[in-house]
């Protein structure tokens, strides 16, 4: 019965939804590379090489800069599991679904968690952030997502560093999709820690978590007075194979290394600037032909996130039926909304290798076909 | 400077270590597949062969049989996090390497471990096992590994499942370096949870754990007072991914997946008795000639691990020196030992695609050459 299956035969889709995104054909190809064994002298220079590519791309000069064997959400549970200690206090911006399971994960690790709450797709401000740390002191930790890809909201930065550290608190954030769609300097805006996820902008296979953190929060990972209670992501025992140590954790995934290396290298190839300003570019084109279909966007102008952007499913338009014929009839995969926004939005996705001019005219015409009929 | 990083350019490897195997040609050219969205209708009737060829090579109908997004290890913690409840006891056969890492993660996890100490090579027998369950109840786990990578030794299985059962244990194996490489029935013999990995006799690249654990398992998980305590590895909440709910969990890493389900096609081709076979033939033929060149094996023939021979250094001979000149010399990749056996032994891995006459001619005449001259 088994036996009977088939070779892999997917459909070419054109992936414009939150992610995964596009790979780039030369990450693709790089990865049918044959691999070489996890403790062989060229794998090591690969491991030195593929750091310092991600601390150019995460804008740090932080020591334990590396990508966790996992997706995005690796990440995130590497941050809670390793910096948070039973009953410690948490303060998280909550404004979408991923600050949900940011909660829910510093909850899952004994921390106390206190919550800024605001409506999905809105942002905080330094001023209520100020007042709600100067309120829970000690603050262990202070979270915001950075680009929330259930809402389409860039949440600014300014002044948050500064306002975790006035009060003793590591800053924390969730990058994952933002990194090298968005700006984002890890070092000059004073972020400890922070997380992001190879198949967003990064334009990679999902699998592997781009993950940061300054000297601050070493100290406190290494002052914990309980051991970290998760093996597979236990930054204690990581970071003594990825320094000098060479010390064996779990072994690699060679294949999606390679291909994070390749996808590293096409970013800093493009240049840094260069590829926000051209996230930010495609996603302003999008924003214009959504606005000449008569189609609303869901965030404000200000606060509109490139690589990730929300529409407003239109009065008497079924979401789902729409996102079918978009798979179905043109082979674009755009995603719709979930929690509150569940069928109000679509959610399109312009990163990586995925935000380029034609994707938009496609789906720009395909959408107006669907909506307005074709001619 | 990073923008500087060359081209990916790494050495034609012969990898005869305990993993990554040799991946096969097929599943690396598979890889470069471009990649459909997490929640694509082609993607989830994917999903569903990837567990029905996964239920053929664990020899399994277990509705809980999926890879779990990690190495091997993950599949280990994904084990003791769901299944171990605080104060659970947890019996564990201790001869090697990885039967230490179960009981560090068991305790980690709060579980009272007792240890069936045998030393580094041996196995363990069902009458010692009987008396250990016998003097703990109740017993909530027992867990062996199946082959064990730092000794070379199988573990056979014949009798343990059933006291695990007569004692109301729970039968727990790792298999990471067994299955689809050794007989392995989960069904027949009575196993109630096992993880592998996918980068041993699967011959594909690290980062997938194939996991399954049947009703018995499920039920105690269903029944827990406490929440899994590892948000990543939860499978109450995975399970809803993978069953026909389809609900979000985290990204899967599509590019491996269709890496092992060509892996797992390869292998059904192939035929898992005729799989077996060929490991059990190739591995003897190595066998043979490391006597032929006065070598001793570490392990006796009747608990010989076809996968994985342990092979002792020569007295006078230096470990190291000889890895490094057969990696140097002629590009072949095999292991030293660790713990006890560091510098003891050497680990030659026969895995799935680098199961090949020719590769043990090969490494046995270099090793010739090596250790008695070039003539």
């Amino acid at each position: 019965m088994a036996t009977a299956v088939n070779d892999l035969n997917v459909p070419h889709r054109l992936l414009l939804g939150p992610g995964p995104s596009a790979v780039h054909p030369r990450v693709l190809r790089t990865m049918s590379t044959a691999l070489v064994g996890y403790l062989d002298p060229e794998w090591l220079a690969l491991m030195d090489e593929e750091q310092d590519l991600l601390r150019a791309v995460f804008q740090t000069a932080n020591a334990l800069t590396l990508p966790m064997s996992g997706t995005g959400s690796t990440g995130m549970e590497t941050a809670f599991c390793n910096f948070v200690e039973p009953g410690d206090t948490v303060v998280i911006g909550c404004n979408g679904y991923f600050s949900e399971r940011m909660c829910e994960m510093a909850r899952l690790y004994g921390a106390k968690v206190i919550r800024i709450e605001k409506p999905w797709g809105a942002v905080l401000t330094p001023a209520e952030v100020e007042e709600t740390l100067r309120a829970h002191r000690p603050v262990k930790i202070f979270a915001l997502i950075h680009a929330e890809t259930s809402t389409g909201a860039l949440q600014p930065l300014t002044g948050m560093a500064e306002a975790a550290h006035r009060h003793g608190a590591l800053f924390l954030i969730d990058c994952v999709t933002s990194l090298s769609g968005v700006p984002l300097n890890i070092d000059e805006w004073g972020v400890d820690v922070a997380f992001s996820a190879s198949q967003k902008c990064l334009g990679c296979p999902p699998g592997l978590s781009p993950f940061t953190a300054n000297e601050r929060a070493l100290r406190l990972l290494h002052a914990r007075k309980t051991r970290v209670p998760n093996w597979y992501l236990d930054l204690t025992m990581i970071e003594k194979y990825w320094n000098k140590e060479r010390l064996y954790h779990h072994t690699p995934s060679t294949t999606l290394h390679y291909g994070l290396r390749e996808g590293l290298r096409l970013v800093l190839e493009e240049g840094l600037e260069d590829r926000w300003f051209r996230h930010q570019a495609i996603a302003e084109y999008l924003w214009e032909k959504m606005e000449n279909l008569g189609l609303k966007l869901f965030v404000p102008r200000e606060h509109r996130l490139a690589s990730l952007t929300t529409v407003c499913v239109p009065e008497g338009v079924e979401d789902a039926t729409v996102r079918t014929r978009l798979r179905e009839i043109y082979n674009i995969d755009i995603a719709g909304g979930f929690g509150p926004l569940k069928g109000k939005i679509w959610r399109v996705g312009l990163m990586g290798f995925s935000s380029r001019r034609e994707n938009v005219t496609l789906l720009s015409e395909a959408l107006r076909e669907i909506l307005h009929g074709r001619n």
